[in-house]
C-alpha cells in the first residue's frame, strides 16, 4: 500500500479518504488537535526567580506539549548535578492511562530502565475517553519528583505524541469482548496499529525502536511496520519477554534452583497459545535443561502448557490481568537492547523474519533468540539447534501467524483479507 | 495497658479474652494458622541438579513459609555474583494484595529502595478475603525474576508474617464507607493497628522500623506503638512524605522551576486536611521561598489548600486513589532513612512527639522535620523557625490529633474513649 504521509496533517487522514476502511476509529481520524492540558497553575506567567541559565526565548517553543511542572525550562548542562548526563531520550507510550502503563511509566521515570544518567521525556498517548485519567497519571508523575523525568506530554493524536520518539511502547489495544471473533479482534486492533505505524513513519525518529505489547502483538507489529515503510522493519518488536520470564521461572521451580541459574531460554513464534518455549536449548547452571530435569514427560507436555496458561491462572487468582509483571518484562525487553547481552546467553523478542537463518516463513513477526551489543539494535542468534519435536511446534505457530497475516491483508496493503484462523487460537490469559 | 505477649500464641489472643473489645476483627482473632500456599509444582520433592553449595538439611527449616520458586535454597556467599551482597533484609508489608502494595513490592524487589547489593525477603500480610489475590501477587513476583528478591512468604496472621521483620510497612486499612463517621473509621482501623502492634511487639526484630500508611495514619501509628511497649516508640512513623512531595511540586510550579530546586519542605502535624505544609522554611535554589514567590496570598491561602486537595482532585481525574505516587513516597520515606540526608536539607515524617523541641504536645504522632545518618534512625531538626501564622495552624493540627487520641483511648490502654472530633476533619483524598 503506497502512502504519502510525509506530513502529520496529510490529507490522507481526512474522513473522506478513509471512508472506505472497515471498522471505526473516529478518535484517531479526527482533525489533529492539541490535546495538551495545562496545569491549573498558570506557571509561565507567574515565574519568579527563574534560573539564570535558561534563555527566556527558548521556553514557549520548546515546551508547547508539556504538562504542569514539566513545562518549566532548565539547562541540564549548566547544573553541577546533571551536567554529565546524557541528552534527553524521547519515549512514547500508548495506552498510557491503562494499568500496564501505570506500572511502566514510573519504572521509566525512576532510571531503572535507561540508567541513572539518562534524563527522559515521556510522551503519553491516550484516547478521548481516557484523557482525564491521563491527566491523573501526569499529576502522579509530577508528585513523584523523579529527577530524571524532565518532560511529560499527553495527547490523543499519535501524529503529535510520537513526534521525535526514539522509543515507542505500544500498549494500548482493545481486549477481546464477550463473543468477539478473533478475526474481529485482529481487525479492530489492527486498525489502531496501522494508524500508529503511519504516525511513526511520519513523525518519529528515523531510528525509533518500537515494541508492540497490545495483542495480538506479533500481527499488530507486522501491521505497524508495514504502515511505516520509511522506518527499518528490523526496529519493530512484539513482546514475548513475559513468556520467556515465565518459562525461566517454571524451569527453575521444576529443577529446584533459583531463577537466576536459568539461561538461554527462547520463546519461538507467536505470543499466543501456539508459542513454543524451548527447553531443548535452555540451560540451568550452564548445563542443558534435559540433563538437569530428567522428567521428559513434564518438559514435553506440562512445561509449555504451564507457561501458556500462566496468564489465565493469574487472572483467576488476582481478578485482573498481570499488569505489574508485564511492565517488568517490558523493562527487561528494553534493557536487553540497551545493555550488552551476557556472554553466551540470549533473549527472546518477536522480530521481522525476512532473512532469518532458520527457514521460518519470511515477512512475518516471529519470536526468536537475539543478542545485542547494547546499542538498541540486535542480531539473531544463528546456531540454535532445532530438533523434530521443536520444529513441528514452530511450524504450527508459523502457520497461525500466516493465517493471521491473511486475515489483516487489508491493513498491510496486501489486498483483501481472508480469514481462516484456526478455531482454538487464543491469547495467553484469554479464558 | 500492660500486656503479656511474649509468645505469638499468647492466651491474650483467645476469643474469650477479647470478647470485651468493640468491633469485629474475627480474622485476626482466630487461632494462628499457617496460611502459606505452596506452588502447584511440588518443587522440593522433585529437585534434580540442586546446587552443590546448598546443605540439604537447611532447606526444610529455613523456608517453611515460602512461596513457589522462593522455596528454593541457595547460598549467596558461595556465588561469585552475590558473595559481596549484604545479608538478607526482612520487609513485611500489610495490605499486600492492594494497589499501593502492587506498586511498592516491585520497587522493593528491584533494588530501587535498599540498593543493588541488598537481597530482600518480602513477608506479605493479607486477609482471608484477599489470600487468592495475594497468591497472584506472589506469582507475578516469581515471573519478574528479580535477582535481589530471595524470599517471598504470604499469610494472614501478623504473628507469623511479622516474624523477624526489620521493616514493617503497614498499608492495609479500611477506607471510610458511605455515611461512616470518622470515629467509626478510627475504631475499625485502630483495632487492626492495635493487633498488628502486638504482633510486632511479640515477633518482629527488636529494632524494626515501622511505617504506617493506612489512614488515619498518625493515630494508627500511635495505637500501634502503644501496643508494642517492647519496641522503641521512636521507630514508628506515619507517612506524610506524599504530602511533602506534593508541596514541593506545587512550590516548583508556582516558581516556574524544576522540582529538584525545592528543598527544606516540612509537613507539620496530621496527615489530614489540618496538615501544615511549611512555606516559611522552604527553599528554592537555596533561597527562602518567600523571596522567590512574592505572592503571599497564594502562599498563605492557595498553597496549603492545593496540597491538601491534591488527592481528591486525583481521584476525580483518575477514578481511583493515587496508588503509584503513594508507593513512590513510601520508597522516598525509606530511602531517607537508609541514606544520609543531604547537607542542610531535611525530610518530613510523622514521629512520636515525646521530647520534641517545639512545644508540640507529647505522646502523639506528629509530622516534623527530620534528618538521618542513613542508619535507619533519624533525629529531629531542632532549629526550624516557627512564626505566629505557622504556629496557629500547627496548634490546630495538634488539637485534632489530641481529639483523635481521646477517641481511641480504648485501643491505647488509656481508658474509655471519648470522641469529640471536629466535624470537618477529613483525610486527604476524601470527598
Amino acid at each position: 500500500m503506497a502512502m504519502d504521509l510525509s506530513s502529520p496533517y496529510s490529507p490522507a487522514r481526512s474522513p473522506a479518504t478513509l471512508a472506505g476502511r472497515r471498522g471505526s476509529l473516529h478518535l484517531l481520524l479526527l482533525r489533529p488537535r492539541l490535546a495538551t492540558v495545562r496545569c491549573s497553575v498558570d506557571a509561565p506567567k507567574q515565574v519568579q526567580g527563574r534560573p539564570a541559565a535558561v534563555a527566556a526565548e527558548e521556553a514557549p517553543a520548546a515546551r508547547k506539549e508539556c504538562y504542569g511542572v514539566f513545562c518549566t525550562t532548565y539547562d541540564l548542562k549548566a547544573d553541577e548535578k546533571t551536567k554529565s548526563w546524557k541528552s534527553l531520550v524521547n519515549v512514547a507510550v500508548s495506552g498510557a492511562a491503562g494499568m500496564i502503563s501505570n506500572h511502566l511509566l514510573f519504572k521509566l521515570a525512576s532510571g531503572e530502565v535507561f540508567g541513572p544518567d539518562q534524563p527522559i521525556a515521556l510522551k503519553l498517548l491516550g484516547s478521548e475517553r481516557s484523557l482525564q485519567a491521563l491527566e491523573g497519571v501526569a499529576m502522579e508523575l509530577e508528585d513523584s519528583l523523579y529527577p530524571l523525568l524532565r518532560e511529560v506530554s499527553i495527547g490523543i493524536d499519535p501524529y503529535v505524541v510520537f513526534e521525535d520518539a526514539e522509543w515507542a511502547l505500544l500498549i494500548g489495544a482493545k481486549p477481546r469482548g464477550p463473543g468477539m471473533e478473533r478475526s474481529a479482534l485482529l481487525d479492530i486492533n489492527g486498525q489502531i496499529f496501522a494508524e500508529q505505524g503511519k504516525a511513526l513513519d511520519a513523525v518519529a525518529s528515523r531510528n525509533v525502536k518500537v515494541i508492540v505489547i497490545g495483542n495480538p502483538c506479533n500481527t499488530n507489529a507486522l501491521i505497524c511496520l508495514k504502515n511505516a515503510p520509511n522506518l527499518p522493519a528490523k526496529n519493530f518488536h512484539a513482546l514475548t519477554r513475559l513468556d520467556e520470564n515465565r518459562a525461566k521461572c517454571q524451569l527453575a521451580l521444576k529443577a529446584g534452583v533459583f531463577y537466576d541459574k536459568v539461561s538461554n531460554v527462547t520463546i519461538w513464534g507467536n505470543h499466543s497459545t501456539t508459542q513454543v518455549p524451548d527447553f531443548l536449548n535452555s540451560k540451568i547452571n550452564g548445563r542443558p535443561v534435559k540433563e538437569v530435569i530428567k522428567d521428559t514427560k513434564w518438559l514435553e507436555e506440562e512445561f509449555t502448557k504451564t507457561v501458556q496458561k500462566r496468564g489465565g491462572v493469574l487472572i483467576e487468582k488476582w481478578g485482573r490481568s498481570s499488569a505489574a509483571s508485564t511492565a517488568v518484562s517490558i523493562v527487561d525487553a528494553i534493557r536487553s537492547l540497551v545493555n550488552p547481552t551476557p556472554e553466551g546467553d540470549w533473549f527472546s523478542t518477536g522480530v521481522y523474519t525476512t532473512g532469518n537463518p532458520y527457514g521460518i516463513a519470511e515477512d512475518i513477526v516471529f519470536s526468536m533468540p537475539c543478542r545485542s551489543k547494547g546499542d538498541g539494535d540486535y542480531e539473531l542468534v544463528k546456531d540454535v539447534a532445532i530438533d523434530d519435536f521443536l520444529w513441528e511446534r514452530i511450524k504450527k505457530s508459523e502457520a497461525e501467524l500466516l493465517a493471521e497475516k491473511r486475515c489483516v491483508a487489508h491493513l498491510t496493503g496486501e489486498g483483501n483479507a481472508f480469514c481462516d484462523l484456526p478455531g482454538d487460537t487464543m491469547l495467553p490469559g484469554e479464558v
